[in-house]
């Protein structure tokens, strides 16, 4: 790119390396040279995961950019809060088809405020020319042997979701409207607005997943469906899963605008929640709403971990196959 | 992507987290949960960078696949190097138009004969549907405070460069061939494909950049042009540049098939050749050479930094304009 592109990428990237106006004393050094050199605390251990938004598949081409640039980083953040870890520190890849200031200040605008919420500085980068796609990579800590996983699960350990998990499924469909979407009709303007927003700015639980360090027996984000994820947490250690289509906690938005039985199958199959999902002892149940409340972050049990491999899928009693709960009107993307 | 797709790419990528098929005991979980848990070694700093390539920019559509997978960790392994740190962990963004089998294989071949080299990891990341675009993410280790920068430099010192620039400029022309490229009579074959597989597959300067870090006072990888990077190197260290066109070290093949001029032109601006260029207070040239030998790889003495700011091209003694050396011909890419 010419040096003045150069220059405006800078300038709007490089105040990131100070989250919240305030610099890291762990960042010895950040943007601007080949690499970022960074100190890892005594005691902690480094967590680290990367996701990639590219436009067309992950977000609408016509998305504002301020969300953009808030979920490219939120669903990171989700990555390291499933693994009970603190945001510290993060690297940008950048691919943009031409360098548009107005596209570069809300993107990074929308990156900085999710940023400054966990003191996390963007420690470098890079910039290329091509077809829109974002990849962003987060480092964060953990105390060394606390990180959850994803196998660590037992028959008999009940299964918790944070938020409300379909909402953002739901908000996507609004956000495409006429386009192979939904409509709601005018007197439902305030709660799809609602949806509308949990798709297009996230909340990663880092918090929540702070908190269940100790506590969670496995934890997962969900990313790709609730029924999906809570599956493979299931799977990865070696349980099986009975999910209660009753339990799941919809909102009063979600119901509103798509009626239940639909905002079962979005809760359950939609995707984009970056909700954490997770396994407790039963034994433990009574520490949990501690936990919960440091999360700042409601969670509700929706189902327990079996041992016969496998996810059933029970309504008002009675089985409830997935297929019928609409698991295949949605593809799992890439 | 539909499962069978994931399952493809897990059989390809999976076995990377063994870089040479041995367990590094510092990653304490790889591949397949929401990120990686990795242990820092008491005492060192952690040096992180990530480079992305784009097809059509930083590699022709048609590029063999496992030159793809080289390059794309040989250009964040060579971040490292200028910095002076050991590789150690990476991540990988992989955007795909379509899971090809073929390239899935090939790829990952490349990526894994060079990480092997190195002990490097792949401990994460994230395969999505679009553009072909690569980004990796590499992690790195340094004795604490002893990272090499880019401002380190002082008027009086000598500055180097690692191999012989214009090699890789010159291989990507002769790539490109009758489209917009050079085609080398039958004649100079041998010495063409040696240019090409000095673009295809360029070698980190890891063992070299390792070497310097108690001895360099400034380095920077040359990515974007010996003159244009060596005049970042004389700028953040607060001085300018004299360079010395009758010294660079210009290979027998650049020499054979493009003649002095032209190679003089490509050794300056022309791109991609990730050496290392570093400055050397004179007092410790006479400890040079034994870095050098343990780089396993010939550095040269091209210039100096100077207390004027700018950079000025020397030959013959007389002095040579960059424009005149062919700048403007290359232009910078992102």
């Amino acid at each position: 790119m010419p040096p003045g592109e150069f220059e405006l990428i800078d300038r709007y990237f490089r105040p990131l390396d100070r989250p919240g106006g305030r610099r890291r004393t762990d960042v010895l050094l950040g943007i601007g040279d080949d690499a970022a050199v960074l100190r890892v605390p005594p005691g902690q251990d480094l967590v680290a995961a990367i996701d990639t938004l590219v436009s067309g598949r992950h977000f609408l081409p016509d998305t504002d950019p301020r969300s953009i640039g808030h979920r490219a980083l939120a669903v990171n953040l989700s990555d390291l809060a499933a693994m009970g870890a603190t945001p510290a520190w993060g690297l940008l890849a950048l691919t943009l088809p031409a360098v548009d200031e107005a596209f570069l200040r809300e993107f990074a605008a929308g990156f900085a405020q999710l940023a400054a919420c966990h003191q996390f500085a963007l420690v470098g980068g890079d910039t290329t020319a091509g077809p829109l796609t974002v990849s962003v990579q987060v480092l964060g800590f953990v105390p060394q042997g606390q990180a959850l996983r994803r196998d660590g699960g037992s028959p008999g350990d009940l299964v918790f979701v944070s938020g409300t998990p379909g909402d953002a499924a739901a908000g996507l469909l609004l956000e495409r409207g006429a386009e192979g979407g939904v409509v709601a009709p005018p007197e439902q303007a305030a709660a799809a607005q609602t949806l509308r927003q949990r798709f297009l700015f996230p909340t990663p639980r880092v918090a929540l997943g702070e908190a269940l360090r100790d506590l969670a027996s496995a934890c997962i984000d969900v990313s790709d469906g609730l029924a999906g994820d809570a599956g493979k947490l299931a799977a990865m250690s070696g349980c099986g899963l009975r999910l209660e289509a009753d339990s799941l906690p919809l909102s009063a938005e979600l119901l509103q605008v798509f009626g239940r039985e639909r905002a079962v199958q979005l809760a359950l199959t939609g995707g984009d929640d970056y909700e954490l999902c997770f396994s407790l002892p039963a034994a433990r149940l009574a520490e949990l709403s501690g936990a919960a409340a440091s999360g700042d972050c409601a969670v509700r049990c929706i189902g327990v971990l079996e041992a016969e491999p496998g996810t059933r899928l029970v309504q008002a009693g009675q089985p409830l196959s997935l297929e019928t709960a609409g698991y295949d009107h949605f593809s799992p993307r890439g």
